[in-house]
């Protein structure tokens, strides 16, 4: 794509409300756009990372049998009363809205009701069990503080997978693939080394639920990792009885602070119960569904993929999940060398590769600056100088020398990484 | 897909309170499900059907420059009053909703003073125009009645472009690209024979608006149709003046009642005026951008192709937005000829068909009832009888004889049409 058709530029200062060093380099690089405190939309550069980390979380969902739905923000309250958590003494983060007629309805913060509802019609036996059931969809939570950019908005995008199960055997084996699945999404979207499966509180119908925790000095939560067992603790739930139940030794865990970038419960049938969600067993006996819920915010991840790869010029975008791969940039004013740059930003997407080409009349100074910020993987430099020898240069945004390769080998010298 | 997998079923009534055909429809055959009244989720089938209109929409916006984005359905107030359009008073569908610290917030019923507002951002030269951006969202809207089912919904998708122009004249160009553009959408969703390019009120900025208008009894417009020039006027400005503007006869005009499935607008300066949305321009001149809006709502187009290709025995899908193209049929209990099934939905699946495949342990009549009322555009049905002679029996669902195929002839006879 061609920087100068692109409608968003970088932006001096992001706004000074803005505390989140996230949304601070997302803002300046046009990424995303503030709209109020905790509410931020998704500019073309910005979409691109979202439904990057959507498509690898899709397809990890689909590999475990998800079939993905959408389902809808505005709630019916009746169904909210049967489980107990219409009350905003119970859930304090609805907003609530009303009907012309004065009916109030909720915005959805989560969706076991509605899911467990709709799945009403659908399951009566065992012989429609198991079922997965996803969506990529908007969630919406009043949080009295949103001070940490896109990782805790009033209104994001949230993978929310329930499973629907015969039996607690069946339910284990499943969240196991689960906790598998959520391992390689963090892997792919560049977090794995630094994500934890992290034990945190079950409620009152598990013992655990696992917390999926990035380390970030921005993170809002506290973890005790285990290194070599690539285990964490989280602080809500640490003590002796837990270790002990965890094989876990106090003297080799570290506090850290971490992102929680995803989660996983046993629900069991604690929402199947209330909804009434049935079905008969193969002895002929009426049973309620064992449920799960399998939770991961896109935006935040795109958040703390922010916040841990970046140094003081901007982001370090991933392969996986950057907006394009190669930021190929063209400098000086010389018609031949324009022509050149052209041809090899055609070349280059026809092989496809994702280039965005910075074709604009600007300084070197300013595309520079505005391609560290941006933070593509490579950048190719095509200039009088570089071209006096038929090359171009490369240098990885992450770091090392730019070496000079020539104009002919560049397509293959990107397909070598 | 096997069907013994999905984890919807057809489902033999639709809810009660359901008065519209679409809905009814989309109910039974597992594609939807009702929250509430115009409140309605997407299953897998409903929901693969509902991208495949959105990726339409997509490839069309983009071929003509549009850059995709995603607005908040969180509205901050202090823009919308700028416009005067916050009110309840001037605009009286508004979901309102409020912060923790009773600051009211809308839920965004179309969007153009949020995006007037960033353009603000990345607009300020004749250089940074034209601009066309667009997203694919919901929408909430207070309806007094919701009695069409996807059609006129509280909460629904919509795929909402605004352009950002130097001049009228420049916007003038846009605006026919735009119409041209549409007229695409609406054929390859299958509706092209029986919408019309309508006129409509243009409101205070212009002259007139254009509706895209498909002809259904379930539609709630009433257009006058020239059929020979392919042009309509809706009913709301139907004078003499306006025909003679036009230069169309009365006497050539027929009343249809039309579902109106897209709209554009000239929007000039409404909203860049009062928010604040300037270029400088050649002459050094500060100006106002020039704006359009152009709406389409994907699921009242997937509404309104239910309503208008069914029959008694349920829907019938176009190819280029049916959930899949073929619905493979599995008869009997033998199983050798379970054996060529499964064969056959793995060879055709390989080969890129999209093949829906009917292996439950059901009667052939409930099957087949399924199959009607679900609307796959080819039925194919493998069974001892058929293959007695190896073959396998083929059958378009709008209409038309079975015939019988060699079993080694129909992934050829697929690629036919």
């Amino acid at each position: 794509m061609r920087q100068s058709k692109l409608f968003t530029k970088t932006i001096k200062d992001a706004p000074k409300d803005e505390v989140s060093l996230n949304a601070q380099l997302l803002i300046r690089a046009g990424f995303i756009h503030k709209e109020m405190a905790g509410v931020y939309s998704y500019l073309p550069l910005g979409l691109i990372v979202l439904n990057k980390i959507n498509n690898i979380i899709r397809e990890e969902m689909n590999a475990i049998g998800g079939q993905e739905v959408f389902l809808t923000s505005l709630q019916n309250p009746e169904l909210w009363k049967k489980s107990d958590r219409w009350s905003d003494d119970i859930v304090d983060n609805w907003f609530k809205t009303k009907l012309k007629n004065e009916t109030e309805l909720g915005l959805g913060f989560t969706h076991e009701e509605p899911i467990t509802a709709l799945m009403k019609s659908h399951v009566n036996s065992y012989k429609d069990l198991p079922r997965y059931v996803y969506q990529i969809q908007s969630k919406f939570r009043n949080e009295m503080r949103s001070k940490s950019g896109i990782m805790r908005c009033r209104e994001f995008l949230m993978k929310d997978l329930y499973s629907f199960n015969r039996s607690e055997e069946e339910l284990d084996k499943f969240y196991e693939e689960a906790k598998n699945a959520y391992v390689r999404i963090f892997e792919k979207c560049g977090l794995g080394d630094i994500t934890y499966i992290t034990f945190a509180s079950g409620g009152t119908f598990s013992k655990y639920s696992h917390e999926f925790q990035t380390v970030s000095e921005a993170g809002e939560d506290l973890i005790y990792v285990d290194e070599e067992k690539k285990l964490a603790v989280n602080k809500e739930v640490l003590n002796d009885e837990v270790l002990a139940d965890l094989g876990l030794d106090r003297n080799n865990l570290v506090e850290k602070k971490a992102i929680e970038v995803g989660n996983i419960f046993k629900q069991k049938t604690k929402f199947s119960e209330p909804l009434g969600l049935k079905f008969t067993d193969s002895d002929g006996k009426e049973k309620p569904v064992i449920m799960g819920a399998y939770g991961i915010g896109p935006g935040r991840v795109m958040g703390t993929i922010v916040e841990v790869h970046n140094d003081e010029n901007g982001m370090v975008w991933p392969a996986e999940v950057a907006p394009f791969q190669v930021h190929l940039i063209y400098l000086g004013r010389d018609s031949k060398i324009q022509s050149a740059a052209d041809q090899l930003h055609k070349d280059l997407t026809e092989a496809g590769a994702e280039v965005l080409y910075d074709d604009r009349d600007e300084s070197a100074g300013t595309k520079f600056k505005d391609s560290d910020l941006m933070g593509m993987p490579v950048r190719i430099v095509i200039s009088d100088k570089t071209m006096a020898n038929n090359q171009v240069e490369y240098k990885l945004r992450k770091g090392g020398d730019a070496i000079l390769v020539d104009l002919d080998k560049i397509e293959q010298k990107l397909k070598e990484k």
